[in-house]
């Protein structure tokens, strides 16, 4: 169904300051879940509010904790997220990141020891709203299988890039699983298969039945052995910058979804070398350029990545955010002060 | 067949010195294309040889041109590559971008105008050989179409990240296309069909034989719709940080592949926040839980991106480096000063 985005906000901030957050977290945090529906990505809008709930009862997320500067040199900044809140360090962080970019050109932030950012997306999308390049990522527990192997051995570790652009950012939001878990969730009960093959069934064939993958947990890495190579890198990558915790040491832990994980954030001024009519004549250019291509189908329309997204949010802020209705109730429960409809032994 | 590596090397060097590059700059060039194909990356090594020397004739490569200093801020710096040699300029980047980051945690070189850097995995090898994080990418030419179209529309943009390890780094060099065009010719020489699906037939329909995606010219993004997405990001991304030209620039001018292309180099020091013992601990652990995965195949074997290419590299010194035929009689022919070998029409 669709509900008013400010009717969704304030449901949201209700629960989340039931949740045990402040006046200002619980603004901030509903803004992000809202506005990522408003954008369509429920998965990671209001989909994560009950489980975010449980998290912070379960001790696994600490709304009192800060982000805290552990050392700085130069263009870079390594903080303890302390196990804050996701959203809330890593606004933070990418904030900084900006910061340190207008100082020195580009800057980046090395966040150790935080929890779930929600929809990936959102800090690189902060930072070219802000006026910058931004770059993003994030470690995870292991949830998909690396390339050669049958059991989950690597997260499906995110990575995002957003062009800041006038007429609106350029957002690569690319986790390394070809579909997330809660897609083949939403394929399955409407009893479709994938497009495209999204994993492999439990004798190892390739498959679009999101049912056998669910069953076989061998969730397709992006472009086969290549996502599955990008995602350990990024995984390293991470986990090295910020001096934190790597996945194989998160599947230790086993404290949920990204418990304890690293995220950096990279930003870069866009007008250092050029002016920003050069830069953002450049950029329209190669969007228009791309946007032109002949259309495999008639009446098609090629896009980049992003300006869906813009066309979405204003469809959204018209005529309503799309919420689940199973989730809405959940979470007008949990605003309500119900906290008993979260499920403490799912994850 | 199988040839010693230093007779690849100097055999590369003499053809390169008969194209007219410098003692220095022939040394340097030959020793990365002789390293591609001891790696078994040989479409970027020995068989690119002839195409150099053919864009140098035709003036698109300028030998005696080198990189120049534009603007420098903080950690970033942003040289003009002069259409000088694509390997020779990449390396004079790379090892900026080096010694930026001992200054400032972070360091970043964006180039412009330069051209083809052969092997993309070379720079952020040789950032990780020198003890650093590597990242880099380029932009290049449309050679593959954006998700929902049907002509090239986007160049396939390598990626690459290399994570410093004493046993041995762990790199990713990733093209936003499912397989290389030469890759296709490979399968399709040997009467094969592809492991996977790699792109469209005249009619839409996803295939594995590849002589009808050279046929389409619809060759797949890695992950459909995410390679797509990242390949255009990638591509302003560099044409962003440079100041330089985007791949619709390079489409206009139409002068060989990558010519005029922007390249970035970042890298990042890996023991900024923790000692060199944690980190690399954390990195072997991480690897060797990756590696400990389960095969899906009795007997197999899971590694990181990078692991393989250090044992080809070994067998490749031991028993001679792996060279096609009728490239190894071509780079010979140059050597020996018949550059007449050249198919100046080709591309």
């Amino acid at each position: 169904m669709r509900i008013e985005y400010d009717v969704v906000k304030e449901t949201v901030k209700k629960a989340l300051l039931n949740a045990g957050l402040s006046e200002e977290q619980a603004e901030t945090c509903a803004t992000v879940h809202s506005q990522s529906n408003a954008d369509g990505i429920e998965s990671h809008g209001l989909n994560r509010v009950p489980r975010f709930v449980e998290y912070v009862q379960r001790g696994w997320v600490d709304p009192k904790a800060k982000p805290e500067l552990v050392l700085a040199k130069g263009a870079v900044e390594n903080y303890d997220g302390n196990l804050g809140i996701g959203i809330t360090n890593a606004i933070y962080c990418a904030d900084r990141a900006v910061e340190l970019a207008k100082a020195h050109g580009i800057g980046c932030v090395a966040l150790k020891n935080t929890t779930h950012w929600m929809r990936g997306g959102t800090y690189a999308w902060r930072m070219a709203e802000a006026g910058y390049m931004g770059m993003s990522w994030t470690n995870t527990e292991s949830c998909m299988p690396l390339w050669g192997s049958d059991e989950p051995g690597v997260g499906n570790n995110p990575f995002c890039i957003a062009i800041p652009r006038e007429d609106g950012p350029i957002v690569l939001d690319m986790a390394m699983s070809q579909y997330a878990y809660g897609k083949l969730g939403v394929y399955r009960l409407a009893g479709k298969e994938l497009p495209y093959p999204g994993g492999f069934d439990k004798d190892g064939n390739l498959t679009s039945d999101p049912g056998a993958i669910e069953d076989s947990k061998r969730i397709l890495p992006t472009g086969y052995w290549k996502g599955s190579g990008m995602a350990i890198v990024l995984d390293l990558a991470a986990a090295l910058m910020a001096n934190g915790k790597s996945g194989a040491d998160l599947d230790e832990e086993n404290q949920g979804s990204c418990t304890g994980c690293c995220q950096i954030f990279i930003a870069y001024d866009p007008y250092l070398f050029g002016s920003k009519d050069e830069i953002q004549t450049m950029l329209n250019k190669r969007v228009d350029a791309a946007d032109s291509s002949h259309p495999e189908k008639e009446g098609g329309k090629v896009t980049c990545p992003g300006e869906r997204t813009m066309d979405v949010r204003k469809a959204s802020m018209e005529n309503g955010v799309q919420v689940d209705d199973q989730i809405w109730a959940q979470v007008k429960a949990i605003a309500d002060g119900n906290l008993d409809v979260i499920d403490i032994a799912s994850k």
